[in-house]
């Protein structure tokens, strides 16, 4: 049974099944992977401490103290957190002081159980009179959600069940009181739980919780939150505006709408419901045509963290949480699973590299919320002290560093997948130097990727007996590559985004595939207003950025322009931010004659250095 | 004595003094203005009653009933309208209906006005017990503002005291209540009683409120109001970031930012403070080289309706709220009139024909709070019910329809102004056929503006034995006119914006002024990324825009460009929008070779046939 996120059932009409096995073990990931283990998870206890978070915990358990946090969802940062840690403890099950910790925060959860199951500090401490009153604003239900990821993964990775068993009465509570028939017949103003009752359902076998999970997911949209909802901010930022099967759009909330389409998502999966699979798809295409950023990032505006119009897309102002990402390549991941489909690991990638990445620094201790495009000279921030473009040690609205700490230990489950039966199999989706097994199979990946384009799969079991198809997805973004197979074969792209080779394998056997990375100039689509007249550097999956630091004296970093027949280089420089590839190119200063050299860098890696001026697009003339 | 704002004392170191008389009989602003007295300000106190603010006043006589409406600022609804049909009443005095509406709400003010002073329905009714206690977010200072203004303006259009006893009462508890040494050391949320405050110091001579005035100018930015700070927004929402003297930048809240710089500015005329006037000057230098729409607009953000970073200018997302452009020029026509500078008049051109215009329909009975510079085929407008790119009967904030009525109704006093002594004269700062008298003397201007450039001037009065000035400002945007002066000299631009004439003038002497109306293509500052690779067509004051009713069919909007060497024309369209001048040009569909004919309108005029895509900015490829 594979130890990550979304364990399908057989039941689920999914074309792809996640990976049974995957560990990375060196590279690029690896690397962001152990200072996610050694620094950011180890030290989330203090954080969580110092913002109150544990203390709201231990206040509960004894029915008495004042609320610390300006959020009713503070509880979740926990859950977020403990979610991390399971998945790490997966990797690293003799990590004793880990487990210690995570023993602890299970702890003071328990206690601070009420006895009916109920649990959030919040309602407890504060408002115990309004419990299930503020479902607009009160993330009950989102924070059941939270804790009920973390139970689940705190099971799959040590089988112990203290976790469980406090999600579970927590679940029951609710499924007793939410319903059509029941005491409130609602949902929550933050979609979360849905997901995360699908998750309970693949781990308990229990069907209540796929019902409740379908219960909410078409509940939304029906006005029950209409008393709650502030007239400011619109419906279709608690995702109210429309039944979701309805909707043909992306909109509000960013990582509200995110959520719930991983519900819809999960649910197409495990019932098979075409209707569900048809809405996912159709929002999916409406989000990567019109509201998707170069990064991956998602959320056009701060003003209620949305979606913004169609091609509304400001690199200077784009909101582009850092949790968006993650529920982006959740979603997406979900969907790739469900179709078959490249695409969805495509975007997977780009957001992994860039939109993704960006928000931890490269120290895994400082954080970005937002993750804009572009910074100007003379940025004042006057605003948004949370949501500034600068890296920052904790945020009052914590929700992203934990978030960022369970994709990053969960990481290996998004990268690989297997199919069984008459096209059984395995698929690559990302490429990570690792070990992978699904399908029946298990492969070895060795890659230098994304510096280098090579990567080397060795088949370590296969079946002995059978034909068995290796599938690596060539990415959107590959013009040219080569690959060559055991028999000297060059296997072609047989299925758009995939390579694949049907064969009978042999331990050892090896596929190679060398994807050109070439560095490229991308033009913005010209419906996208904002950066008409820019270009952008990227290599490979990565998309780069000039940062004022990088560029020579003596030239006004907003009077910088580049060409787009300007000559490109790259170079590899190991002792620049942890090792990154540079990519130079010939670019100008406005009204100047002279080349002036520009250095880009992967905007991953942005905002590690003093703080100062970053672009991605850069302006042609 | 002017029956206008701004009447400045005998004392004010400022440079002009308003107009003693100034009457628009004609034209494009008596259009205008007739619509805003026939229509707008006659319809008002039915919207009032239908959005609860008479109601709340009445509940508040009586001492019971609930509050209705969204925000504690509603009675500042109904001052607003007051100041706006006492001015009216200036113009009309006659109008025995008006009168008799004025004097019903002021009637509702006074009864509503507690014993001690005290009168703000919000904390009357819904939390008496909160007077005082929220000057972040309550605005009852800011009310007592408008409250004082609307007296102000009653008492010299009318003489009559009603409206000033009340809110001479009030700002007299204010007084009692706050400074250094009383019981609160505090300033209000939200800026606007300072200037306010001077103008009550015009009218009746009491330095008190100078005082008061300079004292919550000054306390501002030092942290008073941090108990009630959102930390969300940041101290700049409520200009409490800084002290406003160490300023460097326009920031934080459009309006909350405008009505302080123009109490600033009125606290430099009146006290020849030199670090004010500096600071005045400083900021408004700032806002024009970096954070100005070419509209006027000011405020490129929604979140916290604020001045974004310097280049921040989106047109899609440009909040230029209507009350934000009114501001701008109140306090831009205080910095002409302290300095005498021609630059503060243009921006005042600028921002009257088209950031401020746009913010009432032809009908004067539809709005809009945010003036966008653009608006795509794909619209959505998901969010912001008060906020869209729709006309609106009036809304939940309903701030702006008053604010405008209360400018148009008070507009013939922003157009000239005098000067006495040596430099005794006139000077035409807006083109408007009408009469104006100051500096001793009386001109008849006649002009088809903005529509021809030909300003005709005629002197009913001047000094029969003296010298005297006749000034008209030649716009920034004009790079040619010619003028003819009585005695057949072409008088020249004798100072900096300013075509100047000083001699002996005799009843019946004319001036012409011919100004070269030419239909330009303006290219944005390459700063303003949010509009690079763009042209904007101009024609005299005017920006044009596109929309999408009048372009051709079977090509798509998003897909059209104008080259910046396109061929323009202009013709006069009686009929069309109220009659105005149209341009064409001859643009292109993206990816065609045929040209397309475009049809520019005024963007002061759009929105207001069926809602559909519109742009200023066009790509020009």
């Amino acid at each position: 049974m594979p130890i990550g996120p979304i364990r399908l059932t057989d039941r689920a009409s999914s074309a792809l099944r996640p990976a049974t096995a995957a560990r990375v073990t060196g590279g690029f990931w690896a690397e962001r992977r152990r200072t996610n283990a050694e620094v950011s998870i180890p030290q989330g206890p203090a954080r969580l401490e110092s913002a109150g978070n544990l203390a709201n915990l231990r206040a509960a358990a004894v029915g008495k103290g004042t609320f610390t946090g300006d959020f009713p969802f503070q509880d979740s940062d926990v859950h977020k957190w403990l979610e991390a840690a399971s998945w790490q403890l997966a990797d690293a099950p003799g990590d004793t002081e880990l487990a210690a910790q995570v023993a602890e925060l299970t702890g003071l959860l328990a206690a601070a159980q009420q006895a009916d199951g109920y649990l959030q500090t919040y309602y407890q401490l504060a408002h115990p009179e309004k419990r299930w009153q503020e479902l607009g604003w009160g993330h009950e239900l989102y924070c059941a959600g939270h804790l009920i990821q973390a139970a689940v993964a705190h099971h799959r990775a040590t089988g112990r069940r203290e976790l469980l068993d406090v999600a579970e009465r927590f679940a029951v509570l609710v499924d007793s009181v939410f319903g059509a028939d029941k005491e409130i017949d609602g949902v929550c103003g933050h979609p979360e739980v849905e997901t995360a009752l699908v998750e309970l359902y693949r781990e308990t076998g229990e069907r209540r919780w796929l019902e409740l999970a379908g219960y909410f997911v078409d509940r939304r949209g029906h006005g029950l939150l209409d008393a709650d909802v502030n007239p400011h901010l619109g419906k279709a930022y608690w995702q109210d505006h429309t039944p979701v099967r309805a909707a043909t759009s992306v909109t509000g909330h960013a990582v509200r709408q995110l959520y719930l389409l991983a519900a819809v998502t999960d649910l197409a999966a495990e019932t098979g419901d075409g209707e569900l699979r048809a809405t996912a798809e159709r929002l999916w295409d409406a989000m990567v045509s019109s509201k998707t950023y170069l990064t991956g990032g998602l959320g056009a505006r701060h003003e209620g963290e949305a979606f913004g119009e169609p091609y509304e897309l400001p690199p200077d102002r784009a909101y582009a949480e850092t949790c968006a990402a993650i529920a982006s390549i959740q979603w997406s991941w979900r969907m790739a699973l469900l179709t078959g489909e490249a695409k969805y690991s495509d975007l997977v990638e780009r957001t992994l590299y860039n939109g993704f990445l960006a928000g931890v620094g490269l120290d895994g201790d400082s954080w970005l919320y937002v993750n804009p495009l572009q910074v100007r000279e003379e940025y004042e921030g006057a605003f948004e002290p949370d949501k500034t473009a600068r890296r920052t040690p904790w945020f009052r609205c914590a929700c992203c560093p934990p978030n960022v700490m369970r994709l990053l230990a969960s990481l290996p489950h998004y990268l690989a997948s297997g199919t069984t039966g008459d096209a059984a199999g395995l698929q690559l989706h990302q490429y990570a130097t690792g070990v992978y097994e699904a399908g029946g199979g298990r492969v070895r990946v060795e890659t230098a990727y994304p510096w280098q384009g090579r990567i080397a799969v060795t088949i370590e079991e296969a079946p002995a007996d059978a034909d068995w198809t290796l599938s690596l997805r060539i990415p959107a973004w590959c013009t040219d590559f080569t690959a060559s197979a055991p028999d000297g074969a060059a296997p072609a792209e047989t299925h758009p985004g995939w390579l694949r080779l049907r064969r009978r394998w042999s331990p050892g056997d090896t596929l190679t595939l060398d994807l050109e990375l070439d560095t490229r100039l991308t033009r913005p689509d010209p419906y996208v207003d904002a950066v008409r007249g820019c270009v952008a550097i990227e290599r490979g999956p990565l998309v780069h950025c000039l940062e004022a630091v990088d560029q020579p004296p003596g030239v006004r970093f907003e009077d910088l322009t580049l060409p787009d027949d300007a000559r490109l280089a790259a170079h590899h420089d190991p002792g620049l931010l942890g090792g990154v590839t540079v990519v130079t190119a010939d670019g100008r200063s406005r009204g100047g004659e002279d080349v002036v050299p520009l250095t880009a860098v992967p905007y991953y890696a942005w905002a590690n250095r003093r703080p100062g001026a970053m672009r991605v697009w850069i302006p042609r003339e």
